[in-house]
């Protein structure tokens, strides 16, 4: 598979199905963890979920949105990492030892991210390794105000990101989006457009979102675009704003939940079997039946650069 | 509200939500009718239904998906109608009649159009004058097989039509899309992004892509773009080549199911509010969210033209 994408992603039609990787099938364990006001012990919780699920024969392990904060505007900065400074990235130096410690896969969730005077909403991505492959800022802050409901305002200390994420791996192509990401198909397309066959969703919705969007709205992004989506939010109980809606999930490429939770503590553990996108494909072809004669979705950068 | 589109479509930004029109609030109904090999009978159904509607109120009525013809690929051409022939159209015309008669907008569901040698499956839609605002072709034709399942080649006997249809009514302005059309996400992003508030989906999902999509995908549509959705199916009992999934549905800008129903023939009355798009809209501003500077959607024509 293609280490760089840069000038595929100029010129790659909407026809093209993915290729499969080597390992077609494994597990994944999705990690929906409690979080506290204590960050030590949420590293340690986290690593603790993460062991297990790896004992449980999980090669990829996703963990939820903020694992390592609690949900609220004015933890941010307080829980902050500077991946640069090694001894300032306790979380950070976790997911990378824990990772190669077990030989897996780690999609780690989100955690704040300081860099410079920034502030970013940042998930990273380790090999089995134990190394960074990529990390991704969350591109659309979550600004709401529904009254007798939730008003939130990431923007007002956070900074969005400015790129899509795709990560190859020895378990797929993998697209990464966190929560208000998910809302915007524009994210699922463009990832299902370069062959992405998984796209992992850490988040943190809230009881009136998750109850009428959160499943909602991964099975459309799996359905629509015919490709495996992950979602891991922390459990309910946990510190912060308001009340998490849980329900970690991991649904098929035909929209159909494969394994999901309620909103307690707990370690999903699912299969993946990346040969069900391809029979999904060859029955209902939805990527080369797609109209590009007469809407066209394109990467903005390319479109600036006249390419 | 504007007439017409060209320019605008060019150079409008996913950032402008819709004006509301002057009625804001309306009942639509779903004529979920019943289907047979008797086309004459199935016009005297559709226009009772149609009169019914407007007698419980509705201003607004959706048919289903090939509401004058048994859905199987060998039927199309016999049941077709060249909407140029007067003489050779009585389901056109009936539309045309009972929308001026009643004083209602119709979406007059899909029926064959034979347009020289081509077949097509195609929308019209009146407006309360008797005449033809514009018709939809469908964009995407229903080629699939699913083995145990269905086996479906559309393409084999019709022609995709070539253009996005926007109309605008009395009722606000309405989107048009047909059946397999409403499994791209593009088509809704697109209407939604040229300030539609309605998008009438005429569709005939049968019993598996029902029970796992027809919800689902309507759904997705709505909350996505929040906007409101309202899809017609043929009941179940239709003549044709396969079970008919039924369920037509009116869903607002949530994604909250407002009314549905079942499988047999009926009609669904429901009320539209479009203040609740608004309301929607200011709570959680997605069109001004969404990231412009990373992705974009496009019109092709537009792009070809290099405007």
């Amino acid at each position: 598979m293609a280490q760089s994408h840069a000038s595929e992603y100029a010129s790659l039609p909407h026809s093209v199905p993915p290729a499969l990787p080597k390992i077609e099938k494994f597990k994944v364990g999705l990690c929906q963890l409690s979080v506290s006001y204590d960050k030590e012990k949420n590293i340690a919780r986290a690593r603790k979920a993460i062991q297990n699920a790896a004992k449980r024969g999980a090669q990829l392990v996703v963990l939820p949105e903020m694992w390592n904060c609690p949900l609220s505007d004015d933890n941010f900065s307080k829980y902050a990492e500077d991946f640069d400074n090694v001894d300032a990235s306790p979380s950070f130096s976790m997911l990378a030892e824990v990772s190669h410690e077990q030989g897996i896969t780690i999609v780690g969730g989100s955690v704040p991210e300081q860099c410079g005077d920034k502030l970013y909403n940042t998930s990273c991505v380790f090999g089995t390794d134990g190394k960074l492959k990529d990390k991704h800022r969350k591109l659309h802050l979550f600004d709401a105000n529904i009254p007798g409901d939730i008003s939130f305002k990431e923007s007002d200390t956070s900074t969005p990101g400015d790129k899509l994420t795709i990560v190859d791996t020895d378990l797929g192509r993998i697209g990464i989006g966190i929560c208000h990401d998910m809302r915007f198909p524009e994210l699922a397309m463009f990832y299902a457009q370069r062959g992405v066959h998984l796209i992992c969703y850490p988040g943190a919705f809230n009881m009136s979102t998750g109850e009428h969007l959160w499943e909602l709205v991964q099975r459309a992004r799996a359905a629509d675009n015919q490709v495996f989506v992950a979602t891991c939010s922390p459990a309910r109980g946990s510190s912060g704003c308001y009340m998490i809606w849980g329900h970690s999930t991991l649904v098929g490429p035909f929209g159909e939940i494969i394994a999901t939770t309620g909103h307690e503590e707990t370690t999903v553990i699912a299969e993946i079997d990346y040969s069900i996108i391809q029979l999904r494909r060859e029955n209902l072809p939805l990527y080369r039946q797609r109209r590009g004669d007469i809407y066209q979705f394109v990467d903005a950068h390319v479109l600036k650069s006249g390419q």
